[in-house]
């Protein structure tokens, strides 16, 4: 019997919104969470003093790119992601599956794994279900993914069971080896994922299977990955009902305000992004009134904050103008600065949902929020 | 009569080195001084509390860059340097000439002043003795430079005099402009430039009609412009020599171990270069035992500090198979590091000097520091 690592302070009256803590073992982690991604083992722009600043608690590193380089036993030698990256709060990774399976026609799936040519040199890899956990162990990661068979939006039905049935199959074979690895030592957690692409029959097949486990968490998959708005709310609905309240539950790919609302509501504790990073060094902000893109003309002599009712250091210190200034002039300084207070804003924004659950008003939150948010009044 | 910002405290009795401190508008500066450049109003990769946790007490920026972007007005309206960039130490500042005189067929010199077409978009632009000062009292510099006309390593006697004569002029021209700025409130210095290129009768004449200034420091230029090391070290010594004992002296764009030692012998106070944070960016870090390129394969597995005699954050906190990853990878947080590390390196090399100067063991210091630097035993 696994043990549970998950305890819900509130749920809140008008959805399925709650508040949590999820013990791992590099410390504690509330919830709702918005994770940022380290994919190679560091948030890109961002320092990991900057992070404990913000506050985060835990983050991602992708396996693929770890695996790659600098390769799982450089890292496992430096003492795992935490040793090696210096990052002592927890580290979520993904299975690599996501980056894998985006390496069109370099990559064979058989019921065994999935063999692939390297991007970087074109090397051959095999990724099985068993492997990925111990590359994870070695990564010490402190929650894993197990190997999925990750599908486009628009495959067939056909397409669609077909890579179900593999996946499912990896996850039996995933828990056993990451039971295997426990009884070693090992101390962090395998989630297994939903899967099914958006066929509701298949996401109800999957997320029964994958509640019938003994995992410490789920994750929810197979969203996020190109389809309308509606359609991953739909699907995110359908499938969160279908799964244990008692875990708690991941739905990968997330970083916008919109999604993280939609994903919170429908009882979601964990979500990551690289978006928030991403966007900050093409010099857009998130504000309370919205995007904001610091090139523009109109901030030439704006000396003002960037978001006025943000308390981050950016938006205490500096003005929109010096802002626009370095990212035109292409410094690194932009980069680091924006990515700064993106991350400090979702998390504020994480923060007040949470709040707002422990009052029982997070339905008003995310209305006042979304008023002001689409103001665009700069 | 232009009141003394210098004072001297410990002069070494073996050669010309001294400490002293420089008292500016924002601040005083303990001397030897090495300012990192702040080309565009930022130091590349490095935010200002940085600057401001290695201890610098003054930087530069460009007078050419903030002028062309975002320009001196907006710099002015935002607060000056200090308050656009939010670096409230002092800043020197250069006078855009050495620039200038770098877009080769696209400048024209008179004796008015030098036409030049901008580098980003074409547009013709005058700078003369006079407006160069009035823009560097719109960035609100501590210290500024006067224009002068730069020659490179090679010309002929003739092409250098003519340059000198023109050069005088200009001293003149913007001392006279600067003393007119003062009476209107402008609180910072203007340094005068020794040119000459690399013939001794031209720079004692120039060393000696710039002694003769009521300005509160001097700069030593022509040097460090591509010549060879002793050519530089020749030259530096016999144009110190010449110049008064008691004012701060600066020499321009000075930033490796073996220039900064010969500069400080030979009674320098001030240098600045943008190589410490360039080269960081390359993934070179200095050490005390030479320089390390750090994506070397030999790195891979190496689990200590890039320089286990230095104290800074990075080398507390992070091994040399992880920097290495990190710059492979092209990681934004490997010019962060490495930068802030060789900052760090440079100031610290400073302080030792200052104490050994105070101490009357300055040569001592250089002795060993060079036997350890040239060691290159990582």
């Amino acid at each position: 019997m696994i043990e549970s690592i998950f305890e819900i302070k509130h749920s809140d009256p008008s959805c399925s919104a709650r508040t949590g803590v999820i013990h791992l073992p590099h410390g504690d982690v509330q919830t709702p969470v918005f994770m940022p991604v380290g994919t190679k083992g560091t948030v890109k722009a961002v320092d990991k003093d900057s992070l404990e600043e913000i506050g985060f608690e835990i983050i991602l590193a992708n396996t693929y790119h770890m695996y790659m380089r600098p390769g799982a036993d450089v890292v496992e030698q430096g003492g795992g992601l935490h040793g090696f990256t210096k990052w002592n709060r927890n580290f979520l990774t993904d299975s690599g599956g996501f980056q894998v399976f985006s390496l069109q026609g370099l990559r064979k799936v058989s019921d065994d794994g999935v063999v692939f040519r390297s991007d970087i040199d074109g090397s051959k890899h095999l990724f099985t279900p068993e492997n990925v956990v111990q590359t994870q162990v070695k990564l010490n990661s402190d929650i894993q993914m197990q190997l999925d068979v990750c599908t486009a939006h628009g495959v067939t039905w056909k397409e669609a069971e077909k890579a179900l049935r593999i996946t499912t199959d990896w996850t039996k074979r995933a828990v056993k080896e990451w039971l295997l690895q426990r009884d070693r030592g090992y101390k962090g957690y395998l989630f297994p994922i939903v899967q099914g692409n958006f066929f509701d029959d298949l996401r109800k097949q999957s997320a029964e299977f994958v509640s019938s486990l003994e995992t410490a968490g789920i994750a929810i998959g197979g969203l996020s990955v190109g389809e309308p708005e509606e359609v991953f709310a739909e699907k995110l609905r359908f499938t969160a009902a279908l799964l244990p309240k008692n875990k708690p539950l991941y739905v990968m790919g997330i970083g916008t305000p919109e999604y993280i609302f939609e994903a919170v509501e429908n009882g979601v504790d964990m979500f990551d992004c690289v978006q928030p990073t991403r966007i900050a060094r093409h010099g857009l902000y998130f504000t309370h009134r919205g995007m904001l893109s610091i090139k523009q003309k109109r901030f030439e002599y704006d000396f003002e904050p960037v978001d006025s009712q943000c308390n981050c250091k950016v938006c205490r210190t500096y003005s929109r103008a010096y802002l626009r200034h370095i990212f035109r002039e292409q410094e690194i300084l932009s980069s680091m600065l924006a990515s700064y207070h993106n991350l400090y804003f979702l998390n504020e924004m994480v923060l007040k949902i949470r709040e707002s659950i422990n009052n029982g008003t997070f339905m008003n939150y995310k209305a006042s929020f979304f008023e002001n948010f689409h103001s665009k009044e700069f």
